[in-house]
């Protein structure tokens, strides 16, 4: 793997004095037309063994680019905010934008390797994260990125002679410290966990691309030509790649489903409402400022539900008992421009709660499997890869410490005529109810479908759908309290537990 | 995941009856359609909680298909042949060729599912397994395959009535056991870890199809159309998909290369090469016959190089060591009829030697990026998926305790020639120099990018490539020797080690 890596490249001056102006203006041009056509973003990993380059190259790549469309993201110790939400979440919320490049100086590499190499990280730990790796960068790739992970190779004789001719030549002694040579101690178990993360991780779709670091001008020539080609390619490349897809199942041998089957006629009487709501949201409160809850956990909260279904009313009466410093109310419309530039996940992923918060998304990522797929806002393709991409993030979300709860409110196509033509009459619910509103109504069965498909494939044990029977709104009020309650409850004890 | 599968569905058996004659008139249909293009494999995994009706759904597709071109697969205990390889040995084996069905009742999920819930297994092991399957499953899918997963359920209740309504009828009371009963009370645990395995294997490519078993007739129709509508729709897709695949990266900045810096002058004079070669052949011998190989290791040798370059000669030195019951020599040509109705890897897992045997193979699954990627007989993609696909073949290999030794022999064009043209003046030789060689030699400078490309991306630390300097074949039969011999030492004393 890295044979090629030890062989002595160079190149001499002269060629590199020639070569680089040419080199320069294409990588400019490439530059300008990524970011005319904003069609896709620039990810490239810089990351190897120290003393071999990492930091000259991304410089040299600023100087040779217009630096004000290129970011560079360094990674050491994640700061509290991000010790508080999933391990990817300081990734996410620094993907560049469609049309941008964005450096990662380290990566979502350096922290697994580095913790491998001190031993507090099993290999099989290990494995684990660097699959979820290989999902986050397919997920990129599906989305359009251009990845490009280099790693900066010297060999062992090859480190201990850059560290001294660093330390040297007075311009660069600065950059060698006593922590420089304690790296060198550690340069074979470096190679071996590198040797294993970069064949696990070198996939077809974003493969590693091994750089000598040894000579400057060869590793800078060598980066820029390999930045510049593939740039140009991605450009000219038309025919966006499709991962296989399974295509959708039918499975309507009988009439029953998992919404036919719900009991929409269950009510509470006012008077019962209002004991349990009181005794709900009490014990609502209590949990929310329990230590273990926000010590440990994260509450995210989804509502999904037909219209008319009483969303915003049951998101009321769940927040009525929260401390407004506690909790934030994501409502999720179409996206903004800055959202449209970025993976499909990444406007949720920034709205995620830290430690001891509470997000409620008012609609949230499904509606990619539901209302884009009904209306063909995005392709079959893209709705059906979403499942495996919603079950990975909220995964992660779980494996943070969050307490995924999701509602889905189902009323009775009665029922939702009702509340549309009472919405209608009432001056200030007009507002409520619109043409599209009516528009869905006709796409009742589309929308039946979407939701059964959504359950079977995104109702998880970590985060199962809680299907919540809304014709009468006091009895889908209470059951949403008590589900989250209940489901705090069972998080709380569980990290008590055996 | 499991809600819409305990809802109790049903049909009668009026419906039934009148649907299962179109059924079965169209399965033929299809099954034959796809039996004459032979396009693609079927493959159908039948899964799920005991007493659901595996069983009787599989004898149900072979009454209503034409039985001669389906064969099912029922794995239990795995025999010592199955033990002795790594663990998806016994599933490739099993693969149904191109335009057949192969049903798996149980697969490669039964084994990691019981031994999770025996406790054997941990949950990260368990996701390390996941991982390989999700692997396994998508090179199915890359190569055409049709995958249909089945996961057969049954609430808790349903199964105990099940049990019971099984033991009433004497046509079915020999079904049920005592073993039977026992898994009622891992009921629990078996939904736990198959809502698990269930969610982290739900991939775009291949979802799980989530049947409730109870009745009888709404599982059978409801298999049968999916089977029927999924064999349907995969023949009329045209287009086939396309995994996103990186371009080639083009590093020649420098005229330097692992093959360029090979130092071909390196000679053995008669003597030292006659002294050597029974050292090292003696040695071998003795490794060969060592239990802490025999009992643990298999040897994978495999031998790639240019035309001419010697690994006839290098494999009959090696061999002339070892007793020819413990040893294979398997030469790869293009492949049979049966081999192209299979995926890639197919025809070289069927070769696999148990532990304590060698198999020495003379070209090898390198070929697709070697002469298949420079003549161009697959395609770009195909050739760039292999590296991945190729790593993880041989990581399994050695996670199942193969030696896995690669050697590419060099010559220099000027040594190939000489070769060539003492061939065609020795009468005995002249078989081996055909048209082919001449215009392989043409292309030398294509086969050095892609021998440089194989080095850098499958050269790991698990399975490294030696290059033999093979310009003298006394020095080139030696290091392969001594090479074998120290990876094996190096094997066992890993055995032994801390």
């Amino acid at each position: 793997m890295f044979e090629s890596a030890e062989l002595g490249h160079t190149i001499d001056r002269a060629t590199f004095r020639k070569e680089v102006p040419k080199l320069r203006a294409a990588l400019l041009d490439v530059q300008y037309d990524v970011l005319e056509k904003k069609e896709f973003p620039v990810v490239i990993l810089v990351s190897g063994v120290d003393g071999s380059g990492k930091g000259e190259t991304i410089n040299l790549l600023y100087s040779w680019m217009d630096p004000r469309h290129i970011s560079t993201l360094a990674f050491s110790a994640p700061s509290d905010e991000e010790r508080a939400r999933p391990f990817m979440w300081r990734y996410w919320r620094a993907l560049p934008p469609k049309g941008e490049v964005g450096i990662f100086a380290g990566s979502w590499y350096s922290q697994p390797i580095a913790d491998r190499i001190a031993g507090s990280m099993r290999r099989s730990e290990l494995d684990q994260v660097l699959d979820d790796i290989n999902r986050f960068e397919a997920m990129l790739v599906n989305e359009g990125a251009l990845v490009l992970k280099f790693w900066f190779h010297l060999s062992k004789d090859g480190q201990k002679k850059r560290l001294k001719a660093l330390a040297k030549d007075p311009r660069t002694a600065w950059r060698v410290t006593k922590a420089s040579y304690e790296r060198l101690k550690t340069y074979d178990a470096l190679q071996k966990v590198a040797g294993h993360v970069l064949r696990v991780t070198n996939t077809a779709h974003a493969p590693w691309i091994i750089v000598e670091g040894t000579d400057d001008e060869y590793r800078s020539l060598t980066v820029g030509r390999i930045v510049l080609d593939s740039m140009t390619r991605r450009l000219q490349q038309t025919e966006r790649p499709r991962v296989p897809v399974a295509p959708p199942i039918v499975k309507t041998i009988d009439a029953r489903n998992v919404l036919s089957e719900l009991d929409l006629g269950q009510k509470l009487a006012k008077k019962v409402y209002e004991r349990e709501l009181a005794r709900w949201q009490g014990r609502l409160l209590e949990l929310a400022h329990d230590p273990r809850f926000t010590e440990h956990h994260s509450l995210v909260m989804v509502f999904e539900g037909s219209d008319a279904a009483g969303k915003g009313g049951s998101i009321r009466r769940t927040v009525e008992a929260l401390d407004a410093r506690q909790y934030q109310i994501v409502p999720i419309a179409a996206p903004t421009e800055e959202e449209r530039a970025q993976p499909y996940l990444w406007r949720f992923w920034r709205h995620l709660p830290r430690t001891g918060r509470i997000a409620i998304f008012d609609r949230s990522w499904y509606g990619r499997v539901l209302v884009e797929r009904v209306e063909g806002f995005c392709t079959q393709d893209d709705w059906l890869r979403a499942y495996a991409e919603i079950n990975d993030f909220e995964h992660q979300l779980v494996a943070a410490g969050a307490v995924v709860v999701k509602f889905w409110l189902q009323i009775s196509a009665d029922e939702q005529l009702r509340r549309f033509q009472e919405r209608q009459a009432t001056e200030f619910k007009r507002f409520k109810i619109t043409d599209e509103d009516w528009r869905n109504r006709e796409k009742w069965d589309d929308y039946v479908t979407a939701v059964c498909d959504m359950v079977d494939r995104s109702s998880t044990g970590l985060a199962p759908w809680t299907l919540v029977e809304a014709n009468d709104k006091n009895f889908a009020r209470v059951k949403v309290l008590r589900t989250v309650c209940e489901r705090i409850e069972n998080a709380i004890r569980g990290n008590d537990g055996p």
